[in-house]
């Protein structure tokens, strides 16, 4: 068997690695137009940051090892074609080109950044995170600057706050909507902003609800923004981290359905609308267990289980791909941000009918040493009483309680259910009644009569 | 309504807040043989520390507090007789005794610790860790001393470890069992004897497999202890921390139905076999979850959501409790034990057939700072698929994996269903895959063909 791969980050990495574990003597390339393989991009801000000065401490799998399992990866080959009826696919390497057909084909081909269409964002100076490259561009230009505006403020936005924060940069982040990290509800967005600002060691400041109309230059250099408003803002470097698309061009070409959400269409075992191919991870649509419907999430975690499940299928085997829960964390300075299934507002767009309770606790007993506070927003239906998702700001464990939520989406509880749960207890680690069970409680006697 | 408590650590202390809260024109009266109300007992080992240095930190609510709310606190009152057809109780402070009325009644009289039967078991020196002047006793004795020795080594004697250790003193723990922390597996026992045994900061050792024969002393103090195999070993004071029973001693004599674990039994709604009266607490029969059978797991965390239950009952409410999980955590040193559910050998007598799969991971990323070790064992059932229970040691955050699994026990989840489970990703907080995911991938292939 032939198989070939289309991108090596995580999902293509992973699904070379698996295919080649379950079919050792078929042939597995990686053919991908980037300049590394196999790393976690999840990793670039905290690398950015210092915690680790070698960026190939990134690497989870080096091109050397990936050859010693049989593997043969194709850096910086850019595949601009695919020919489904003749199973294969045009290369291009510098100035050559060559056909390299495929018995299957796994189209990882992951997302890349957007940015808005200013004048000015073709600046130098002007970065995006996506790349090895990126971060080591990114962490070179930080080092010899005292100043950065970061344009979003999602999860990447927030991560390098924190980066150029304790690299004692002056940092202005900018979000066109009205409340940072807009995946989460208002209200927790707001907790998240005081949260932050309450962070002393550090000299930065968020303008919301205002976009940026031009970013400024001194010849080929940017030396700052123009708000909408006209505000200046001085940098030496601006990142933009205001979203990602889908890299789907060349699955769109070759005939290959893209869904609704502009991601290409998968069925469960990964399979795209043509035989033969499958594609897995940033590139893939996705569908969201708790509202059944496809959404686009795309997350390094998602893009590893899809990657493992693509592979069984193409080696023969059989592996369902349930879906997500859009499950994810971030942190930023003394802020964990956390969250899993709808949000409350996506509920309400979607024709449920939310109700939320939100906790203020602190997250061990209070009496204990480092005992911090962690608020917890959790939400539900309030017809069928099903838990919908939750949100998780604070300490660090803000994180594990959202954890402590996910497998009750996944298997449907209602919040009545979910309030008898049985969570460990010690002082060192929570509360008598875990911060978590406590919103339940309030949650459950929103909906139930036997609460 | 006129609405009697016996018993105010947690379960009584609870249910009496909650019953007033509900039913604010009745009458609440806590009786109690202990000295304080409303505390933390597990905190006691956190005060013995030094944590925090006044044991009042430890007290929940003061008599004065309950008496603003309108509950009167008891101190030093025991109660000895229940009359059920009169519906009183007797109750003697001191050389007074008087006849107490109710309309309803609330047992919550807990448990207390165990001491073998051996010679020397009434010395000085030795003492059992339950109520606040133990611990304060407990405190005392350490500061002067040197050296000590804890019989038994469970989730009590393991925070005292701790305790010890870290205010510098030399500790022998003697475990009769083979393995310490004996509630779970062998093969997660023998890994937390290792794990401990690797702390260097501290002069302690486990005898194990051995009991004591006797208590040796001085006059009226004890100097140290026997074991079986004839060993002496020299001490300044003894702990025993051999195990507790439930007090049922009144219960039992006024006719209440004990259950089969030797404690009081209960219905959902924490009725006793005799109408008009209620326990809940340590002093309670529990169900639990993923076996079904009636057991006894005296834990604090359920204490409180009993007390809750029956005072929503007593109040004319209707609350069910739906049982336990036995999920529990405490932390020794550089070890967090956490488990919920049932042991692999539990489920063996039960009757399932148990399989397992155990991993050793990294908690976070490698590349991390301060990433560090999680052991992780999780258990199913070969036939059905469904989860039966999970154990984690290592790290700080192996408690927060098993409160991730404890909704699929309430849910009947199977490993299967549990293997698509959307966690949270970070690199500050986990692996792309998350250990107990891991586990869970591992435990599928065991368990069914799609994994």
């Amino acid at each position: 068997m032939n198989i070939v791969i289309i991108g090596g980050v995580a999902a293509g990495a992973k699904a070379a690695a698996k295919v080649k574990r379950l079919l050792p003597d078929s042939s597995v390339k990686i053919f991908t137009s980037d300049t590394h393989v196999s790393y976690s991009s999840c990793g670039l801000p905290y690398y950015i940051q210092g915690n680790f000065t070698d960026y190939r401490t990134l690497l989870v799998r080096s091109v050397e090892e990936f050859k010693q399992d049989g593997i043969d990866v194709f850096l910086e080959h850019e595949v601009t074609k695919i020919n489904p009826n003749e199973h294969n696919i045009l290369v291009k390497n510098k100035s050559e080109a060559e056909l390299v057909s495929y018995d299957r084909l796994i189209i990882a081909t992951g997302a890349r950044p957007i940015v808005p269409n200013i004048k000015g964002n073709q600046l130098k100076n002007v970065f995006t995170l996506r790349r090895i490259e990126d971060g080591i561009d990114i962490r070179t230009k930080m080092l010899s600057s005292k100043s950065a505006v970061i344009v979003g403020a999602g999860y990447i936005g927030m991560e390098l706050l924190e980066a150029f924060v304790k690299n004692r940069l002056k940092v202005t982040v900018i979000e066109k909507n009205k409340f940072i990290m807009p995946n989460f509800d208002d209200d927790i967005s707001d907790l998240i902003k005081k949260r932050l600002e309450s962070y002393t060691e550090g000299d930065f400041e968020f303008i919301t609800g205002e976009g940026v109309s031009e970013i400024l230059g001194c010849g080929e250099f940017a030396t700052g923004i123009k708000t909408e408003s006209g505000k200046i803002i001085d940098a030496d470097f601006i990142v933009m981290t205001t979203g990602v698309v889908p890299n789907v061009e060349i699955a769109q070409n070759s005939g290959i359905e893209i869904g609704e959400t502009g991601a290409i269409k998968v069925d469960k075992l990964m399979r795209t609308s043509i035989d033969d191919i499958y594609a897995c991870g940033d590139c893939a649509e996705k569908m969201h267990i708790v509202s059944g419907k496809n959404v686009w999430i795309p997350l390094g975690s998602t893009a590893n289980k899809e990657g493992r499940c693509a592979a069984i299928n193409v080696a023969g085997g059989y592996s369902e791909f349930e879906g997500v829960l859009g499950s994810a964390v971030s942190r930023c300075l003394n802020t964990t941000m956390s969250m899993t299934g709808l949000s409350e507002k996506e509920a309400l767009k979607l024709g449920f009918s939310p109700t939320s309770a939100l906790v203020l606790k602190t997250d061990k007993v209070a009496f204990m040493p480092q005992a911090s506070d962690i608020t917890l927003k959790v939400i539900a239906d309030k017809v069928t009483g099903l838990l919908l998702g939750a949100q998780a700001i604070g300490a660090v464990g803000a994180d594990k309680r959202i954890n402590a939520l996910t497998s009750a989406l996944i298997g449907h509880l209602t919040v009545e259910e979910y309030s008898s749960n049985d969570f460990t207890y010690s002082p060192p680690y929570s509360t008598t009644i875990d911060p978590l069970l406590n919103a339940m409680q309030i949650l459950c006697k929103r909906i139930s009569r036997h609460c």
